[in-house]
């Protein structure tokens, strides 16, 4: 890819000016609340809307046509039927946008004739004029950092920036991702929803991504390509680059038949994929919740390679159950669970006795609990510091800890745990799975998060999570 | 298992009277929040603390050793050191006392001969006199509408009473499968967590809940068992009678190494035990989450055979992508996704219209929501009422909800979906995953769940339980 054209790319994330065609003053309307969002995520440039009846919108004059409207338009975003958008491509080469983004479907992914031709025509007027076109049958680019949320959002929530990328055939699994990274502290440093891909295609933004400086993780949810080997080239290098997570939408005959539906792509067997998923050295998801788990792994500990866990089942009680369940789910994954050195199962010894403890790995800490918190924190310590352990897997029930040691011990060896990473060199994985003290435990997850800690809902994704992105090729 | 045997265990779960030994005014010492927690779940029977130091504790006298309380003691719940229980099972002979629940750790789980030594001992000394020893290493019985709380937990939770009764070789797997039923409205009839097991053990409480009539519905986690003939037998009849889950802890090498120290099993190959399961009739499952969506969806719709799913990704945008990895995950778990028959096709393109939307199944209903709340419920409706699918499976998106269609209609589209069951034969799963609107969720959790829905997180866990249960042989 030369500078030139990344340069090129670099406009569909921070555009000078936004004009959105579509944006009638009916606040229900999609173009209308695609204005909203960027005016409520505070996007900095012109925000221009257009609909033919004129009108005033969030205190925005609303312009009757593209070639009304006075200053330069770099990017449009079109909320319009599919039999205006050939006009609309025009109207945008008039005015030298540089690019158009589609919401519009309605084209090849409903299998008719009509919709492929549509497309063809598109593109063919656009690559005339060197309009590029995003989409169709997508919501567009998404820039936490330049206030351009994704998608018809009226509240324009972003979440904070940061340098995870991604790249989506589908809005709906884009949405759902931004959504769980707002609550799981991913901070996104762009996004775009592709559609139909006619013009920009996966293949193009990986490339920018791969060379893009604010991006440091990749992600990406993909049906299919109509340029394989293109697309192999471009996640080759992507992931030489960067860690790049990519979830295949339509693994399975079910699945591909829906994504058929969905956008038109035709899906080559779930072994090819994976094949060559893995060829080109990309972590392969197979889900939505996988590739979330996957991009705050990377986030919150960079490229971790880990072969062997240190587990602790429990901070209040024993945890002797969920220490098996745990060492059966880092198993099951390919992960191992060493026994720790000798050394250190003397200094747990000392500190803990042994009395109904298991001192091997996974470790049974509750004994160091009723010996109080400085105990329970230099037993974690101990444990850490143990080389046989690369990362250690710590589960936390708030509602039992609330039980057997109450509200505020449980805040003081989580305030111990906020602190472990710049205490320790071993990367800490903590496990919160819900339960029935729900507002407690979102306060605990907000806490680790924040101090850089990527927490889990169940031992099971932590170890798959940690699995795959250590699978990664050196 | 005769009448009488029978009739023995039903004393476990609704004893007349509680002895809690280990009792002193300390409330941080667990025999303390033993006797808070009985309080505060609303026991009726006698509570009688005993310590030797005497006292009070929350109002109630505590007695310097089990001879000095003056009623009948029926049962005993025991939080003594190891060295003091051959004592105490005297003292409980003595006293005519039916049961006691060892909390008590440090016996053949340790490893050690003389832990192996002293549960001979106690046996011996048990079965002499009629005693029966519930542990050791074990937090014993649980049963809401007994008023008897899981463990020692001061706050005395146990959820609304129900139908499903449960089996813990983990304390804290049992203590965490109660506290995700009071998050996720599972209503439990009985608990027993029953730790090594010298004396009752799984087999025992199987028997017992297969015959008893609070009970609809059995789940159990097992790490390994010394008698695997009788447990096989015990399996079969509980599962011939009512829907077992199986959670099976200590599947791998580092889960079994984990789990001979948590609790002394010597776990047989996962092969093994899976065949087992399989031929008893049981649900085997992987992991807890597992084990808690198989109890509630069994609680919810009853033992669901179903083979045949309809898929809905979204209420608000198109849900697309999660079309796709909800059909994905359908398959992945053998359940098929099959076409819509072509009379309910045409009734959709009625009501929806086609463009951009994908009317076989998973159907794309975000066309009918942009013609209103009518649309979408009697769209919603047609997919119900098409024979060829047997259960529908709809995945809802609060966060994105809010954003596309506003809180008020959110409101009314669950207010719709908690009347559903009602209104058709259909099964309907609901998917509600995590996000950016998590208090609004679990809001819309509360009411799907209280009408009879289950809920899940993922669509992955969703089409899990649902081709887990299903498996179960006619």
């Amino acid at each position: 890819m030369s500078d030139e054209r990344r340069n090129e790319l670099k406009a569909v994330f921070h555009p000078r000016s936004i004009a959105v065609v579509g944006a009638s003053s009916d606040p229900r309307k999609s173009g209308a609340k695609w204005v909203a969002g960027l005016k409520a995520a505070g996007y900095s440039g012109a925000i221009y809307p257009v609909s033919a009846g004129g009108g005033t919108i969030g205190g925005l004059n609303i312009y009757t046509s593209l070639s009304a409207i006075p200053g330069d338009v770099e990017y449009v975003v079109a909320s319009v039927p599919a039999r205006s958008v050939l006009q609309l491509l025009d109207e945008c080469i008039a005015k030298r946008a540089r690019f158009v983004q589609f919401f519009t479907a309605g084209f090849s992914e409903t299998g008719s004739s009509e919709g492929e031709a549509l497309e063809r025509d598109m593109l063919e007027r656009a690559h005339r004029a060197g309009l590029r076109i995003i989409g169709p049958n997508c919501i567009g680019n998404f820039c936490p950092a330049a206030g351009i949320p994704l998608g018809p959002v009226p509240a324009g929530r972003t979440g904070m920036p940061g340098n995870v990328s991604f790249i989506s055939q589908s809005g709906g699994i884009a949405g759902k991702l931004v959504e769980y990274g707002i609550a799981r502290h991913i901070r996104f440093s762009k996004g775009i929803s592709v559609g139909n891909c006619i013009d920009l295609d996966t293949s193009d933004f990986l490339d920018y991504f791969a060379h893009d400086e604010e991006t440091r993780i990749i992600g990406a949810y993909l049906e299919g390509t109509r340029a394989g080997r293109r697309l192999f080239e471009s996640l080759r290098k992507a992931s030489a680059a960067k860690p790049t997570v990519i979830l295949k939408g339509g693994r399975t005959e079910a699945g591909s038949a829906a994504a058929r539906s969905h956008t038109g792509s035709l899906a080559s067997s779930a072994p090819v994929w994976s094949a060559m998923l893995h060829q080109a050295g990309a972590i392969e998801v197979h889900n939505l919740e996988e590739l979330a788990d996957c991009l705050l792994l990377l986030q919150q500990l960079g490229p971790v390679r880990t072969r062997n866990v240190g587990i602790v089942g429990g901070l209040a009680d024993g945890g002797g159950g969920i220490s098996v369940s745990g060492s059966d789910a880092c198993n099951d994954n390919g992960l191992t669970v060493p026994p720790l050195h000798s050394e250190t199962k003397e200094r747990l010894l000392d500190l803990i006795g042994e009395v109904g403890s298991i001192l091997r790995n996974p470790v049974d800490v509750s004994p160091a609990q009723f010996r109080g918190l400085d105990t329970l924190c230099e037993t974690l310590r101990v444990i850490a510091s143990d080389d046989a352990i690369e990362l250690l897997m710590i589960q936390e029930d708030v509602d039992i800890m609330h039980s057997f040691l109450g509200v505020e011990e449980t805040r003081d060896i989580n305030a111990f745990l906020a602190r472990f990473p710049q205490e320790t060199h071993t990367p800490l994985v903590v496990v919160l799975p819900g339960g029935s003290a729900e507002s407690h435990r979102v306060e605990v997850e907000e806490q680790l998060l924040a101090a850089g800690i990527p927490v889990f809902p169940t031992m099971a994704r932590a170890a798959r999570a940690v699995a795959l992105v250590s699978q990664r090729p050196a």
